[in-house]
């Protein structure tokens, strides 16, 4: 039984409460965040303790884990105290807004490997299939990769203005499906434009596609949109030398209907992120507590947080300079 | 070069004509139908000679072989004649409407296989192909085969009196179907209903579910309605041992629509059968041409015309009396 | 917060235990089987009561419902002891192998509505939602049902031989379904095939196809198999007046393939009842628990459970003495 | 009926022949291919006149329109020539390899708009069906566009050698494909990688990604590969504000199949050219025909074909320079 603490009782910390209280092996064992509110609130929904520091996280014996999901300008360190306290670390991504944060962390960690990135993606049973699957070979080599990401809505101009921008934010997640499917890159472009205007008043983009080339010369291509009109739109295809394995959106039911105009009109995309990726998750979880009984090497490792955040800055100077990066 | 005569230009005789008309290795030689008007204007169309009487077709040298789509009370006599004259001759389902008809004809003909049986679906590229697959052994045994056939609309009630009722009329092609899946047929259950009272005013069902068992003991099911909101609804499974292979509607193109509350939305259905069945007019004319070219047996035969009508009146019998019907 | 005792500790009231350990409105309050290990590690694992005799499940002040999984031939006598006992019930079926028996049941019942029968496919996403959407008249008339129900595997011989036959046992649910769009049967039909020759050798079907009408002159028809080489086949189709809405089969993901010879692959069909079923289980209970916290009146009710085992009655006589049965 | 010369009797040269022998308002008229070989073959099998010199076409009075198929350098000239004769022409693409011919091309045309460049997939039914009900505001504003645009196989060395490059040769159609639905252009960049060896010889590329944005700001992707294992891949999408309309590829039949490790496996992809866009061909000769008849301007116009060219041109430096082309 691994016993777990949250730093971050907000939205994504909820998320992961329920995956650890739900999970088998794990034991939610104290909740940590500065606003009493939310702390009380989430811990006392299921009888744990909270605190308002994460010092006391850091300190505490009964604490085996420690899952973040404190605001991004945390995270450094947070991981770094978590780790210098013996803990084993979930932390959300992105691991920071600036490289050189990044890079901080990495050199403090040097070999240490008990950290996890929070890519959840890599955890969708979907995807995961697919990387499975092309892991062993069933359609040759990867060439392309197409990785369509679409939010069903875009969130306030608040939290946009201080979300790093669409490339940290959003796109984050799809430079690290790219890295997974095709490992190291050296080449990035990105063109962006704007059908919110809230957004592009603040500068950054709502609708973008990033081009990539890997170091092993294969080619991938990132289709996002803050806005999509059909749901959370979640797609990806991997074109292989034998065969293209491809990811559908998913559906809440298995419902199709044939009418007067048209067919096999299957129903709504999934359209909210924890809906769609619940058991994401919940696998993330369970590859983090394997983990931890294990003592092997987390993955996604800090390394996979430095180099997709890396990705982002170099699309943001792409798309903002009108220029081809090289990495 | 296969000179052809069509007999009856009414609008399944312009079918044939325009196949004829297509194919290289075919020349539409004579048009004949008793009214006048008919005969000339499709002959006229075409610039090909015409008459009114189908004596003349028999005993005409320009002609090769006789495609015969007057109405079904003919049938038997435009075979006969036509095989005496020492044609070739396709001709439309069903064979007659009396069973004894039928019987006539099978017994007359004797050992001459010159006769091909116009079950156009056998030639339809979808379900010729999972023929050939089953054929093939790629499912294993069939074990038990769906008949989905259903019309976009009901034709007029003058019809519907003159058509032999709906079991001889509609479902004959999914007899047809199921004896070119399973073999002869030992047992036949029909039960009617309707939907729509001027059929039901004429004592005649426009729904029914059909369930055979094969001589081999497999099974199979036919649902026919005489109307369908969403097209010509054309569909097939046939279920082995070792999988399942199923035949989709068609569309028109290959479009697809997610919107606000659906997703995977394909355009309609098609719904006027000289257009779901193009391809299979035209494959049915290729394989005449080439038992014709060849003097191979005609298949589906006279004999597969005889048994799809045995069918229809064990089915009829079926659903108006309550029973079970073993042949 | 409703005490739950589950009476069966067996595979299906494992399945129970868990739905019930995961509800919030839930406590899983005590476990009893006539098998000691049973009981005891069943509950155990949860950390709950247990014992060897109904009887004092009934007795109990600790429990409010009693979820029944055991053997059918107990079905009766415990739901009556539990509603005397003034316990909610919430019953597996079939409710009786004997007609008879259900009779009694609903005799005795007279006007108590505190029994839901588990008829746990009326409440899968899937048909549910179908259902829902035809209550709200999204397709009009429904004129035509087809379910099409395949299990991945047959049972042990011994399974078989206790079980009824394959109506009470295996088309029990595709009855209810039936019932459940079109309402009341009044003509039966089934024919019934045998692939697999253990099951033959006791007299059994192992294949069958059922046609039903209902009182309302409507069609359905049931196609089974004990075994199927894709998978669980669990479809279902609602053919309506203005449109048809359909469930296809579920996947545990939602990968396509196009490789040399085919495109579109989806991955493996589920093919263990749990997984397909899960969340059926799930919003089952969640009925069940809504209808004690109301009070109101459960459904399905014992006498949709009497109704299908009628069927089911109906549907054997139909195969073995080869004829139509109404009702 | 409208009289047609054929310039170029090589493999596009017959298959518009086929089209337009297949047209009731067209007639072949006259077959002109400097290899007399090739003249005398495509002229022989369908009985009608032939030349070695094109300056005949133009001269001749039995000729009222050119359907353009020689090699690509003559393309201009040929378009010049027939338009001084008085001609209609239909031009197959490109219609230079150098943008300076295409620049002369329109110059000399000036006001004519009696040319029809042979973008044959603006005709394709699915493209078009999608195009019209983008037009008809279904899906609001189009605001991304991916074209996924894969060949079966690659062409041989030698004809790489003299095609232009992929730009110019394969996404040619492409770029044609994202005007049709964006409009102008004012963004290009072109990353290119070879998984083919004897064409990375060459200094070419066979996969290439393009994205592009237009002067109303919004994007496109175009992915490309001169092979593809599971046939010729041909898709697109077009996302809305309102939703998506999207094309599938195209198989031969519907057939799907469910076995032991998959389901809804469909017939395999079309793999040639022709036969996937067989109906383009026919409605893009229709399309010239009407035009023809109505002496309206053509479209797809010479500028069209110029604009294609540039873009071609653009992603060619884009690609080779590492620069992203603003025009």
């Amino acid at each position: 039984m691994t016993r777990i603490a949250i730093i971050g009782a907000g939205r994504i910390g909820q998320v992961h409460a329920r995956a650890v209280l739900a999970h088998p092996q794990a034991e939610l064992a104290l909740v940590c965040d500065p606003f009493e509110a939310n702390a009380r609130s989430l811990a006392e929904a299921h009888g744990v303790a909270w605190c308002l520091d994460a010092a006391e996280v850091f300190a505490s014996d009964d604490v085996d884990a420690v899952i973040i999901g404190s605001p991004t300008r945390f995270h450094v360190d947070h991981i770094l105290a978590a780790v210098a306290a013996g803990k084993k670390v979930l932390c959300e991504k992105p691991v920071a807004l600036e490289l050189s944060e990044a890079e901080r962390c990495l050199r403090e960690l040097g070999e240490n490997t008990d950290v996890m990135m929070g890519f959840n993606r890599r955890f969708d049973p979907t995807f995961s299939e697919i990387h499975h699957r092309v892991a062993d070979g069933e359609i040759g080599d990867v060439q392309q990769l197409i990785v369509v990401s679409r939010d069903p809505a875009a969130p306030p101009a608040e939290y946009v203005a201080g979300s790093g921008g669409i490339f940290k934010d959003m796109t984050i997640h799809d430079f690290d499906m790219v890295r997974f499917f095709l490992g190291d890159i050296v080449e990035v472009v990105a063109i962006g434009t704007n059908v919110d205007e809230a957004i592009a008043a603040q500068g950054d983009f709502d609708q973008v596609i990033v081009t990539l080339k890997s170091a092993e010369g294969r080619m991938a291509t990132i289709i996002n949109s803050r806005t999509c009109s059909f749901g959370y739109d979640q797609r990806l295809e991997a074109f292989g030398s034998e065969g293209t394995l491809s990811a559908d959106n998913l559906t809440a039911t298995a419902v199709r209907k044939a009418s007067g105009n048209q067919t096999e009109a299957k129903s709504r995309v999934m359209d909210f992120f924890l809906d769609r990726y619940v058991d994401a998750y919940r696998l993330e979880l369970d590859a983090f507590l394997t983990a931890v009984a294990d003592g092997s090497p987390m993955s996604p490792s800090v390394r996979d947080g430095y180099e997709a955040l890396r990705l982002a800055d170099a699309a943001t100077i792409s798309a903002h300079e009108g220029r081809i990066v090289s990495l």
